[in-house]
């Protein structure tokens, strides 16, 4: 494994350490009937129901390592800038550590999204719905409070948080030969690209992502970092957000394969999860669902 | 114990060996936000996760132990009538076991349960939204076929497998103090009743069902079966149904309590478990909840 990666093995067996004690390690589901539609057996890591306490965050494990990686003491403030997810993971993390955190959102995230943030005692900062835009406004933000960014997908410890995932996955699924993950920074496809392509090199590593937020496979093609130039316009909003400097390496050197889904797939692929596993998933969610139907992905990977 | 029962534990018992290998026992989930809301802790039993080969049928057990009890050899067909879920887990135990179903559906019934009764090999037959013709109708289809009519909630075999369930529960939650059951037919809270109460009779077992269907709360308060002489009118459209001469001896003498709620109750309960649990219940589902959260229980059952 090369050496030039923001994170290795160890840096995700350590956050699991780390944060074991606080979230639970989510179930894996299976549905016979999309088995079926699939033409092959599937496992639904069920992110969506990460419990911590009384609340229910996706992406957790990453924000709770991050900020437990902070010098407690001395840290005023934390600052992120998020689509939804981790920005109300983080701001949940921060309240269980009793730091004041500071969240910048597009304007354009859905107000649910927002009021859980609000919820978890964050300060919600509106920008432009543009990577620009997150960027000037969290490091006004930081500058302002004295605070530490935790930046969504780029920070290592966020990214080995979330590769956890890819650890409780080998243990429930211990035969499983392929994960297929949605990729917008990127952060969750490099943690789990790390460890299992370390602890299991034969196990295939494939992204998902919407056609019109196709930097990652863009990227793949031209075998150089090419994030999306304009804000993509996605029913897949947690995944908006283009893979940063910290992700594209990995995902250069050990994602096997990128699939591509259009918006169409995208609903369809969500709705099918509604209405056969009875999962209220969020359209991100439903990206693994559409890629694993899409026809490369039936062609490419055939039994 | 009364004799007088249609049904005793060693049924449920029997029923439970009969079908546990063809069903799984589904999972009970938790949720601490709904708790502090309750004030109490939860357990929710997760049936819409039934799951049997390809399919997910809620109140398989009922119609699968009652087909499992039919003579196999010389029975030319089963037929039932039902809102939807009955409808559907007969049609499903009727093709495992190779025997053609009919089942008399009122003709309001949502279309996505007419598909999936068709979908599992089922002759759909519609009648008027009202228990009589429901009635009316299967007597003429059983005529017709030579089949055997299973009914949706007065067949002892049927209440029996669905009080697999409280078999269940006592397992899976050893200290549960109380089970809260959707009424509409009684065969769910029937069986779960018997099952309970012979084993633990301590445990209470209360009902909850919509104050535009109190049939059962009417009968519990006139001490004497007093069935809904309109259809009702509710969007918990599984328990439209009135009790019956099967399950009113049993909801007499063994259920603590019922619980009758609101049509805006039942919406707020439902959409609390899709928010706060991501499971996309109907909301006949939402009853249990919706009657736990209401100002009645919680008076009733102060801790």
């Amino acid at each position: 494994m090369s050496s030039t990666f923001c994170i290795t093995l160890k840096d995700v067996q350590e956050a699991q350490k780390r944060i074991q004690d606080l979230i639970h390690a989510t179930p894996v589901m299976s549905c016979s009937s999309l088995d079926a539609l699939a033409a092959r057996k599937l496992f639904f890591k069920c992110e969506l129901l990460q419990k911590t306490g009384s609340f229910k965050v996706n992406k957790f494990g990453g924000a709770l390592n991050a900020v437990q990686c902070l010098p407690a003491e001395t840290c005023k403030a934390v600052v992120t800038h998020s689509s939804g997810n981790h920005g109300q993971a983080l701001a949940l993390a921060a309240k269980m550590m009793g730091i004041p955190a500071h969240v910048v959102v597009p304007r354009t995230t859905a107000s649910c999204k927002k009021a859980a943030i609000s919820g978890y005692g964050a300060v919600i900062v509106e920008c432009d719905p543009t990577d620009e835009s997150r960027t000037v406004v969290a490091a006004k933000i930081v500058e302002k409070t004295g605070g530490i960014l935790v930046h969504p997908n780029q920070d290592p410890a966020v990214i080995a948080g979330q590769g956890t995932i890819g650890l409780e996955v080998l243990q429930q699924v211990p035969a499983v030969e392929a994960l297929v993950v949605p990729v917008g920074g990127g952060g969750m496809l490099a943690g789990i690209a790390v460890a299992v392509k370390t602890i299991k090199p034969d196990v295939r590593i494939y992204a998902a992502e919407p056609l019109n937020a196709n930097d990652c496979y863009r990227s793949k093609v031209n075998g150089v970092l090419t994030p999306n130039l304009q804000p993509p316009t996605t029913i897949a909003d947690a995944v908006k957000t283009s893979i940063g400097p910290n992700t594209w390496p990995v995902i250069r050197d050990l994602v096997d394969d990128v699939f591509v889904v259009t918006e169409e797939e995208i609903k369809h692929a969500t709705q099918l999860v509604w209405e056969r596993m009875k999962l209220l998933i969020e359209p991100t969610a439903g990206l693994g669902l559409a890629a694993v139907l899409s026809k490369r992905f039936q062609e490419r990977t055939q039994i």
